[in-house]
């Protein structure tokens, strides 16, 4: 899973049908790289702005109980993060 | 779902039949990055040159009521953005 | 899909056999980026050398009639692009 | 597979509940590239900080049998590896 | 598929069952570019260190013949390559 924070949302009326209803949220990589820029996830978990989120892609997006598995979505945010321990990147711990 | 801008289109004569009638244009990252270059999404909601899109890649490309699941297709617009709210990234209203 | 160039093509003897009379040509991005380098497609729409066409990649390069869906083939040539309009990028017609 | 050394973990309360009991690790690629920021796998071979790993990406992430086939998970680490000998890149023992 | 030459092994002892007895070796892109780093795939063709050969990602690389579709494999080695034939990029003949 992808580590993300959320900047951001999105609105849109004109959609896919089976998107309706969906929390649309902008996230982006938490790191320093510039190799994958801000993209959007289906929040499945009441993340929020600034948080910290682990992010499934493709098929693992749409094996969440709360979304339909025939939705047209490839990025689902699946948990919020408390805590991030590692020695020679970040750390992280949610407020 | 990649954030994208919608910057024109293709036309092909000579290619696989299941895409016979498919909407093809052609979209780019909306940031800054150079990872990912210009590709080619099948249009689902009418989206017109200059909008922004939200694109769906993969498996979730086919999962989109009004393309058939057995085209091969990796890439479908699903979303016209009318408003994309982000602090320390980029802002964009639909005119 | 991907837009890309055909600048080549691959001689295999030893493959696996599903992969038996398949025709692989190499193809590369058709823009300056470089984060992906050429890779190899599954050519059955008739495709040659300095053509610009678009690449179905993953499950769609399976998804294609002429094609079996069980062979290990993920990158199919789908469509030649006769032309590609485009404000910002790259415009190209087909001779 | 990707190769990945494992950095550090991850402590998350709210989360699909299908990760319940999942050990989740952060990993990042072992190489120079900037490519591919830190990310999160699932681990079901008992890896340690430290050491290096293969991680299966996408549906493969999935059919590892001590793992739920339902589960959103993307990237699973299957192996734990002792020696890698390459030539021109990077070689790694285990202690 | 994409274009690898293969410059090494890896040795593991514990891994997911579903991986005992497959042949692991370490490919790295053939060009220049650093978006891709060296990783793992199976190898299915008998290939050896030094040979360029075509590696299937994704769902393809389990739809090999002499490999479980249900092995937690994302890479797969496909074809040894016996002459690659290019215009701007890099040619190549096996010895």
């Amino acid at each position: 899973m992808r580590i993300a924070r959320v900047i951001g949302s999105v609105v849109s009326t004109v959609k896919s049908e089976e998107l309706t209803g969906a929390k649309l949220l902008v996230v982006a990589p938490l790191g320093e790289t510039h190799a994958v820029e801000p993209y959007v996830a289906v929040d499945t978990v009441g993340a929020g702005r600034g948080e910290v989120v682990l992010v499934a892609m493709g098929g693992a997006a749409r094996l969440v109980q709360r979304q339909s598995s025939q939705a047209p979505v490839d990025s689902t945010i699946v948990a919020i993060v408390d805590r991030l321990e590692t020695e020679a990147w970040v750390n992280y711990v949610k407020d």
